[in-house]
């Protein structure tokens, strides 16, 4: 089914313990429609760019089946950068560089064969343009997932819980969800930001994996234990493109398949960690990815147990 | 099958966000002897205390099947005694008194009856005791469990290092894990840790679930999402008990058993935390147990996946 993926498309510059890269293309909505490409061919995106942004990567998703009609070029500006520096545990970064060029005053333009989509991904974005995406769909979509981050939380509060409301899976970190909730137990942070407005609510805990909420119900994915993680940019971008594609995919978005699409997009993501960018998600062969979700089955599978 | 438990018996003073309490039992042998008595009434108690130690702990333990002819009571002398402040996260803490008492000169005596132990867990101690009790032991277990802690990587890396080699499962948590071998990876330091002696490494992640390594192998067993953590003080004790319990009680020590063990070991944790110290692991009831069980089964449970 169709997908309209919305997001940044933009620059990064990264530094890890293990290198560091000049301008590479980044940006939640190219990590997140690379990721959905997987799934499905009916991948739509809506995004900003500068005239600095290649042509080759817009080609690359272009030939990945993601249409780009959505892809607005402004001539005569630049594309979103972003820089930063991971620490050592690579579980935290200090930002170096924030230039929001485009991004800054990005009006979310729909295309009219963009309006049957069934399925709305808004990746990391001010959420009053989030918010503008969802009220300019002439039919809601089936489901609708957001990601946000806590920079938001701090500067425009109101406009982030207005936006939730109107989601059906929000997707946050552990940190994110303490800090939106007021909440240190995971479990009390989930019921309050269900309370919020999303059925179902997925918290990421990077490499300690992620849970997925709904109800009182809770599923629990891991993450696969690797040898190296080269770069965790996009590693949360990945996953949720690799969860909505596999309901897009598949078209049931029961909370049972959520959970598979869950160990789909961690799948994704423990291959986007493993280069820097979007590197290693640019061209996944399909014996690949087979073998890792077998990984996946391998890694919390146990015997049929009773006290 | 019979399973010889050595470690502390002493007491505590606990300080978490949600109260304190005064002197109460604690201590990991405390710990272990609870969780294996739910799976076998063979464990057999190998430990030291001073004569303020309470009698009526001594008999919960014998009316759990717990056999504490090895456990010495010193007379004029008084039990180990740990204080500590938890930190609001409740991962990490404040070590406020330690009072080693009779743990300074303890002689892990081996009555005689216990020799023939065919599982043995040796809780956190000196390096060195640890190594005594495998010593005096005229056949060797069919399989040794040892956990330790970073505070003896510190003081007694030697010693360590040799009780590491004569084992066959190590249990540490992973900021241990990293300590140990110097990798930051839980991949690299699981693989040069086994190069250490124990074919099996257990390590142990809190509230982020355990991970179990063999060879190339590796298994993930999530932590049960709690809505409070009350007090963690004796979790990885509980979890261990619960391990070894269940290997215990099957006699079988295949990899594939262990990761069923290590299952029945994060739902005796889970238990463990719920309140102050041993309190909420005295006495569970079989349908308790039973429903944390399925709770587990249940928290990881997907479909059967392809690409």
């Amino acid at each position: 089914m169709s997908l309209l993926v919305v997001g940044s498309v933009a620059f990064d510059a990264i530094e890890t313990p293990f290198g560091k890269t000049d301008k590479i293309v980044g940006g939640a909505a190219s990590y997140i429609s690379l990721a959905t490409s997987y799934f499905t061919k009916g991948t739509k995106l809506v995004a900003v760019v500068g005239e600095d942004f290649p042509q080759e990567f817009i080609e690359t998703l272009q030939n990945r089946g993601v249409s780009t009609e959505g892809l607005q070029i402004k001539q005569g500006e630049k594309s979103f950068f972003w820089s930063g520096k991971y620490h050592t545990d690579m579980n935290s970064r200090d930002t170096l560089i924030t230039e929001l060029n485009v991004l800054g005053n990005f009006d979310p333009i729909i295309p009219e064969s963009y309006q049957d989509c069934e399925f709305l991904m808004l990746g990391n974005l001010t959420p009053a343009v989030q918010q503008t995406v969802i009220n300019r769909l002439t039919k809601r979509p089936k489901l609708i997932v957001m990601d946000t981050m806590n920079f938001w939380m701090e500067i425009a509060l109101d406009d982030l819980k207005k936006t939730i409301s109107m989601v059906d899976v929000l997707t946050i970190n552990d940190e994110e969800a303490r800090q939106l909730s007021g909440e240190y137990s995971l479990v009390k942070a989930a019921a309050k930001i269900q309370a919020m407005g999303p059925k179902y609510l997925i918290i990421k805990k990077g490499e300690n994996g992620a849970l997925l909420f709904h109800g009182k119900e809770v599923f629990f994915a891991p993450a696969l234990p690797l040898e190296e993680v080269f770069d965790p940019t996009g590693a949360g971008d990945t996953f949720a493109g690799g969860f909505i594609g596999y309901l897009a995919k598949t078209g049931d978005i029961s909370f049972e398949n959520m959970k598979n699409a869950i160990i789909y997009g961690s799948a994704m993501a423990s291959f986007c960690v493993e280069k820097f960018g979007t590197e290693r998600i640019m061209d996944l062969k399909e014996d690949e990815l087979q073998a890792r979700i077998q990984q996946f089955q391998k890694l919390v599978k146990f015997g049929a147990l009773s006290f």
